[in-house]
């Protein structure tokens, strides 16, 4: 059901591009280079760099100077210039070159301290006694830099060994690597050091992939062809393993966390007790299907209880560390997709209850803490945004107004009260100032491409105080073509799903048009929102300029929409999905401006897997599919995504069979380019020069690009010469 | 010029065809499954496998007897059956399986010993005493098998060592190749055992490549795709290592040639004394301009002496090893480029001249032995057939009747007189019986596709005695089109060059065709010659069915007609070949039956090269080329060859940067597939990758199809899939 807000506003932005369109004749047309970052005449929306809190006062940094904001009327007072922060650079004699004060950081509320991050260093500096607070350089070649502002100190790695402060803490061999994020970046893990809330501690993970096999990558761009191998399990085969540890700055040393043989579990979401005595992390095992909640002594790493427990048959993904609350540090939230949908539960350390097994549709759960859900409903929590310690707060964002926005809440630990913060439009992103009185959000609706707000968030309901930043549309001086969005029935008959169609510039109704379809279709990712122009990409823009009606449907196994909708697809992704998208195809094809015979699809990394399904299982439907990067045999891809979603070749050699694309390659009818990153190490080459082999095999005839020195996917000025490739592509063959 | 005799042909053979058209009706459309072997239902020209000499004897197998035939009246009498092997198989206890007779040779003039090879083994088989003379068998693995039929003995290599009559002979590490081909087949080197005149000793090559660079080659039909690297020394870079190592059956030592660090040296053209005392080998320079006619002790390993240098500024090309007149064991034929043409000059070892300098052309050389030149003129001998002992005449192979053609001779080492021994036409391969009395001979024409006579070469002139076999084209039962040759003038505006022209079946003279360029141009390969339809490739013929006019131009640079034609690329491969080209692209647009708006190219490997230079050279001309293979920096490809023609990147950068195809890619306005076989060990995909990312750079459109488990070249049942793929793309956009 689409609520009815998106479908006012669906109505006004059709209205507005027809206004637009009248005036056709004096906008300019679409380009390549007009529409993708790494074109040259590509611009980005009008945004505010560096915008920060401190304490509950608003700075806006610009390139030459840092104001403060008055909340009540918005009048700016300088604060600081870039002349003033040279002159201490330079009375310091601190060789930094500071260029913008846009990337300055301002510390400590009520403090004139400001962090200055450059290449080869952090700095702190107090522009009132113009003097150094701290100073930590780090050599060439570190990466992953971690300020801690606790302590002063630095963490950083130099190729896969740790380092903090200068000090070298490990001597690994390759094939270990110590502080960087690990298990592929899945379980909402991004990096690779913790440090402790006062800063005197530093967590870290240590991953052990010696044993696991090298991808074999080749990098053609240097004078003799050169391996750069890459440590890639596959589904079913040996993985890494993963340990913890902790370093006191102090003592210089380090411990490790006391978790046992490793082999086949995965440690996710780390965060510190408050008091920096213990270590939070969930545990999973291989299967993904059990969580545990474990809480380990930072000092002598051994395990001090397993307080939370949850399983699923299909799986269970924890991806959020747990919170404390800021006023009772006894007390944290807990993130579960338990009842259907990631929602905040309140466990109270001071509890004890027998971790009973209880049940909630598939899942099964065991507590040993007093636990409260603080929010409820067909919608889920997206992020913990901060809290307003006087009032008791939590301000959060959520989709409860529709799973294609994005809204802030605040919901009261004590009374259970919850109030929504801002309009019921758009996609919300906000940061919450000190105390949790303010908040600034940067949002966007399906007509406007950035807002910047900032609330008081301490009256009751919405309490707008001033408007920072209201973007132009960028692509204002350009013709754009309509858009619209809808929902249609699942091919399982009920379930909602929402599309985006976007009609061709200068639309005559009498007309049939081509039609080619965008899909991504994977878990984790969601096309059609309430953000600028209903989330279309650019490049449908660009093919709705060249006359092509363009749709996108986000069908079951995509974000958002809760875990029974996500979960449709396990152990045999791909195919419930494309059984979707051909509802979504007979639904295009009864539009009366749509050319049946000419449809066409195109996607990219789990999308391109979805192209190449829809080209071999819907054959009848499409004509020209172009497939970038894609998963093409499940068995190639890697573990911890992998696994999540389709367990191994072993435990599901039927589902491994059924979606391996390769032997679907003699049902190829039409026109499927095949595009590739040579140096994709997420979705390795071997998925894409598989599937040409399979095809030659098969006496068909797809055809290929691969772009050297790219990754998973084309970026930067080389977007452009994809997207030309991809579509003149469409112009020749559809 | 053209030869009178290929004149009249080209006009028999044009209304051969015209008459082929008339009853097109009745006649098959070709495909590429007749055309390509690989194809299921292609038929080789009908030929008489195992056809040999047994002395003076000719001896015809089939598939279950062997005959012998009378000379005089070609009448056959049975010699041996299917039957009969088998029994002798059985009756000695040998496992071996013997399908067919026409694998079996006869060894010995007088003798009823029979060679058998299985894959396990060599067997000789007496049928008349029913015993085994001898039995070497080989274990799994076994490959490089070189028996010598003078002692029995076999030489093998399994992985990179070498054993003899199932001994190891070495035991080296990975890096090290013993026994096998060295300098990746250049300078006529196609093996690496070479057993003595009696059989007593065998020399051999030791290749070290340890020091090469690996190229990473990649197999994606692994589970986990593989490296599967290979030693690959690029122009410029550090290149291997050979020395010859000689090992003694009876007394089971061996030494190594005493020649020297070998670094940056060629030993090519090994050849046996007649008394097994000494090896004769020509060592050349890296830079291949000075070639040395080394003598070495064959027991103690030491040099004898060095009796003929010859040196050019450009290089001079030994590919073929010495060879002793059979009734003066103090005589040898050289064979040198050194007058412009490869002509047979007799040295004697008795002699002894001052090795003065002496030069002709741009060659100088010096003779320390008495040479006499025996055969002259500007043509060159391709091949020494034989001998006939009693009347003291070589027999050969050369060009002089056209550079088209390859014709059979004699020469009378005393007298210098010189006889042909077959008709002016066509291209001639023979076998010289053991007393040089007879010689049958397998030839092709423009309209035959296979012949096998008989000759007595003792009397004047010709002496036809019996045909064996006239071969009925394969493609008798397809309409096929008109072929024509000709000449231009090259870039030069002197040289005469060989083209070949196919026009369209149900060619209409008041159309307008695309035409379609097959290219290959570089050296050791010619395309137009007197054989089945002037060389015409399978592609052609079906190009030619689908409505193109097919040409093909032998530029200079090319096979078979001397130094200075070859080497006026020197230094610049691929510039004055492509200027040749525009030549035959201009006598093309200005046929009255081509559209000079759809021209198009393609060729492979050396003709890959050509197909991108020719697309970005000449982007005037040319609007659709398939380039396979190609080369594209000439630093890319190996040291051996590339370097004979182009010397190194450090001492000819501009010629390297002029001839770098990747510098040319913003010329690219056409359509240009680069295919390349992903093994490709040959020409690395280093070549057409560099050139898919220089592409890239300049913003311009190529588009790429590579076959993973090919090498240099699609072969098998996947030929008839990339001549599709070519074919569509021709049609798609010329």
């Amino acid at each position: 059901m689409i609520h009815k807000a998106l479908k006012r506003i669906a109505i006004l932005i059709s209205a507005a591009l027809t206004m637009g369109n009248l005036m056709a004749q004096e906008l300019k047309t679409l380009t390549l280079d007009d529409l993708l970052p790494g074109g040259e005449t590509y611009r980005f929306a009008e945004n505010i760099y560096g915008l920060q809190w401190w304490g509950d006062v608003l700075v806006k940094p610009e390139i030459d100077r840092m104001v403060t904001v008055d909340l009540k009327n918005g009048k700016e007072t300088e604060l600081l210039t870039i002349e003033q922060v040279s002159a201490l650079l330079k009375k310091n004699n601190l060789d930094a070159n500071v260029p913008t004060l846009q990337n300055v950081q301002l510390l400590w509320p009520g403090k004139t301290q400001m962090l200055i991050r450059t290449r080869t260093g952090f700095y702190v500096l107090d522009w009132k006694s113009e003097s150094v607070v701290a100073k930590q350089e780090m050599p060439r070649g570190a990466t992953n830099a971690d300020f801690s502002k606790e302590g002063y100190n630095i963490a950083y790695t130099i190729k896969n060994n740790l380092f903090v402060n200068g000090k070298q803490l490990t001597d690994e061999p390759e094939g270990i690597v110590v502080g960087q994020s690990v298990h592929r970046n899945e379980f909402g893990i991004n990096k690779g050091t913790f440090w402790s809330p006062k800063g005197n501690l530093l967590a870290f993970y240590r991953m052990d992939e010696s044993m696991v096999t090298e991808y074999p990558l080749v990098d053609i761009d240097a004078r003799i062809a050169e391996l750069t191998p890459i440590r890639y399990p596959m589904a079913g085969m040996t993985s890494h393993k993963v340990t913890v540890g902790v370093y006191e700055v102090k003592s210089g040393k380090t411990i490790y966390l006391d978790a046992g043989d490793p082999t086949d579990r995965y440690f996710t979401n780390i965060s510190w007790a408050p008091d920096e005595k213990s270590i939070w992390l969930v545990e999973l095992n291989r299967d993904q299907n059990h969580a545990k909640l474990c809480q380990y002594d930072a000092q002598t790493g051994k395990l001090m209880g397993v307080f939370y427990e949850e399983e699923h048959p299909k799986y269970v993904e924890p991806e959020n560390p747990i919170v404390f609350l800021p006023w009772d540090q006894n007390k944290f939230i807990y993130q579960s997709e338990r009842d259907g949908f990631n929602h905040l539960y309140l466990m109270d350390t001071q509890t004890s209850v027998y971790p009973e097994k209880h049940s909630i549709g598939s899942s099964t759960y065991k507590e040993s803490f007093k636990t409260i859900q603080l929010t409820k409903g067909n919608w889920l929590v997206q992020d913990i945004l901060g809290f307003n310690e006087s009032k008791k707060e939590i301000i959060y964002a959520s989709t409860e107004v529709s799973p294609l926005q994005t809204n802030i809440y605040k919901v009261n630990v004590k009374t259970g009260v919850k109030t929504t913060l801002n309009d019921n439009e758009g996609v919300h992103r906000a940061q919450v100032s000190a105390s949790g009185s303010y908040l600034f959000d940067s949002y966007a609706t399906p007509s406007i491409a950035r807002k910047i707000d900032v609330y008081d968030t301490t009256g009751k309901g919405l309490a707008k105080a001033i408007n920072l930043l209201t973007a132009e549309d960028p692509l204002k001086d350009f013709a754009l073509p309509q858009i619209e969005m809808g929902t249609i029935k699942a091919a399982d008959g009920v379930t909602d799903l929402y599309y985006r169609i976007i009609k061709p510039i200068n639309f005559d109704a009498n007309k049939k048009y081509p039609a080619v379809t965008y899909v991504y279709g994977g878990p984790h990712a969601q096309n059609i929102s309430a953000s600028i122009r209903y989330g279309a990409r650019a490049w449908e823009l660009y093919m709705a300029s060249k006359g092509y009606v363009m749709f996108c449907l986000d069908n079951r196994g995509s974000e958002n929409r809760g875990l029974v909708f996500e979960q449709a697809t396990f152990r045999h992704l791909g195919v419930e999905e494309t059984k979707d998208q051909r509802k979504g195809a007979e639904f295009l094809m009864n539009l009366p401006y749509v050319d049946k015979t000419r449809m066409g699809v195109h996607g990219w990394s789990f999308g391109g897997h979805m192209t190449t399904s829809m080209m071999l299982r819907l054959n009848d439907v499409y004509q020209v599919g172009v497939a970038g990067g894609p998963v093409i045999d499940w068995q190639w891809y890697e573990v911890m995504y992998g696994e999540r979603y389709m367990d191994t070749p072993q435990t599901n050699p039927e589902g491994y069979a059924e979606t391996n694309l390769r032997s679907l390659a003699s049902n190829l009818k039409g026109h499927l380019l095949m595009v590739h990153g040579y140096q994709d190490g997420t979705c390795v080459p071997q998925h894409t020069l598989g599937f040409i082999k399979a095809c030659v095999d098969a006496k068909v005839q797809p055809d290929l690009f691969l772009y050297p020195g790219h990754q998973h996917g084309v970026s930067g000025k080389d977007a452009v010469h994809l997207y030309e490739k991809m579509t003149q592509y469409f112009e020749d063959n559809l």
